[in-house]
Parts: structure tokens; C-alpha cells; sequence
């Protein structure tokens, strides 16, 4: 395994790839922490908020989202491999308010294998994976939860 | 059964719903349509767009599900039955890229009823229902489908 990405490249890297997407900019994301397994994106209240105060869902889900993408993003970019990144699928469990900054986390979902993913993607030319997120609470417990799946394709980008 | 809400109140009852959530107006959303069982709401690509140059995720999964929760907003709204609408989970799967506008389409899920969530709203103060979503191609196809469960708390609002 090659090391993880240089902090200071992750965070250029992450950066170039959300400044593509008008929308992060509208949603203040900034990365918060990144040590090649897992990836934490994060944003202050004040732009995603909805008609309660509190986070809205869509910022929620759209946070966690990008976590996911941007946690294989990084890994392909670590190994210098160009390919356009999708989201498939993704379920969110709402659990709880978020009243203050929304951070999300993104790892590997259980039984899921970078050195799997990586191979079908040698292999195939795309390969899939699921990634777990969750947007945890002051408390320790879970605001909100995305399982999501991601397709890598090779040679698009 | 009331008539379904008069357009233009339609309209300036959702305007006021989504100015009060930021991350709405930079998504540039706007109400397409409402005949009482199905809202359309619609956003430009432009502020919506992914680096790929088609519609960024997170704004296909925060168009459907304000989508779904306005569809249940307008309905309290057109009751004058004050409530706090929650989402509390979604499934979305994103079939095909959208290179244009984006549209969501929200109606009940089948199997339920308006009448059925009324009515449990009035008895229990609180009530759950299902909204289905879907993002269209000019083609009639999905480019993308949400199912999403909505939680309605009465008197908080």
C-alpha cells in the first residue's frame, strides 16, 4: 500500500474537485480531516439552514454525499488513477436535529475492500463500492447516517 | 375534500417556505407547478452543476426531497393545520445524468392517503407518510427516483 495523500495535496486536491461544483461554494464545505481511510468534510450552519433553524436536509444529505465521493476521490487521486466518480444509490436516516456546524465522516461500509475496488477497476475499467457516513452530534450520537453506493470509471477524467 | 389551493397562494405560501431555507435561493429553485396531488418544483443547471457538467447530487437529492416536503406543507397549508414537517429517511437512485434543468415531480407514495394522515394528525398530533419523487428526462425516463418518509408534528409552527 502506498502511503496516504500529503495532507496539504488532499486538501488541494479536494479543493479543485468541490470548487467544480458551484453548489459547495453556496454551502461553505471545507475539508476538516483526511488519513486516507477516513474523510471529514465539514460546513457552518448559517448557509444550510432550514425553516426550523436547524440543519436542512438537503444540505444533510448533500454534505454526506460529497464526504463519499470525495473519500474515493482521494484514494484514485492517491494513486494517480483518472476516472469519473458517480453516486448510484444512497439511503439517509434523518435521526436527529443538527443545531450547530454539520461535519460529516466517510469510511469504507463494512466488508467493502479498497484493494478489491481497485483491482476490479485494473480490471473492468469500473468498479463499485459502498461507503458509510454519518453526521455525528456534539453527544457522540449519530444526526444522520447515508449508506451510499459509488461507480468509478475509468479513463473519463 | 377542500379544493386544492388557489395558484397564486400556492405559490406565495411556498415562496415564503423555501426563503427561509438559504441553500433554496442559491440552488435557484422555483415552484412549477401545484395541483393539490402533485408539485413540481423546478432549478436552472447552472448553480446545480457537478464537475462532470451535469446535475451535482446533492442538488438532485435536496430538489426531490423539498419537493416531497412541500408537496406535505401545501396540503397542512391549504388545512390551515399549522405543523413542523420533518423528513425522516429517503432512497434515491440516480438512473441517468441530467445535462439540462433539473424537475422534481412529488406525489403520495401508493397506499397512502391524505385522508389517513389527516386523520392521524388530528388524533395523535402527529402523523407519517410517504412521498414518491421523480427527476424526468425530455425523454419520459427518470433520471433519478426519491422515496422519502415525512414526519408532520402539529402546533409547532
Amino acid at each position: 500500500m502506498k502511503p496516504a495523500l500529503d495532507p496539504a495535496f488532499a486538501h488541494a486536491r479536494l479543493d479543485s474537485l468541490l470548487d467544480a461544483i458551484p453548489l459547495t461554494r453556496a454551502m461553505q464545505i471545507a475539508l476538516r480531516g483526511y488519513d486516507g481511510d477516513t474523510l471529514t468534510l465539514a460546513a457552518p450552519l448559517a448557509p444550510n439552514v432550514n425553516d426550523k433553524g436547524c440543519a436542512f436536509g438537503g444540505s444533510l444529505a448533500g454534505l454526506a454525499t460529497l464526504a463519499g465521493w470525495g473519500l474515493v476521490a482521494l484514494k484514485l487521486a492517491s494513486r494517480n488513477i483518472a476516472c469519473d466518480i458517480y453516486v448510484q444509490d444512497s439511503t439517509i436516516r434523518y435521526l436527529a436535529p443538527v443545531w450547530g456546524e454539520l461535519s460529516a465522516l466517510a469510511r469504507l461500509a463494512e466488508g467493502e475492500s479498497w484493494d478489491a475496488f481497485l483491482a476490479a477497476l485494473a480490471e473492468r475499467g469500473r468498479a463499485r463500492l459502498r461507503v458509510d457516513c454519518r453526521v455525528p452530534l456534539a453527544d457522540g450520537k449519530d444526526a444522520c447516517t447515508l449508506d451510499s453506493r459509488f461507480v468509478a470509471i475509468r479513463g473519463a477524467k
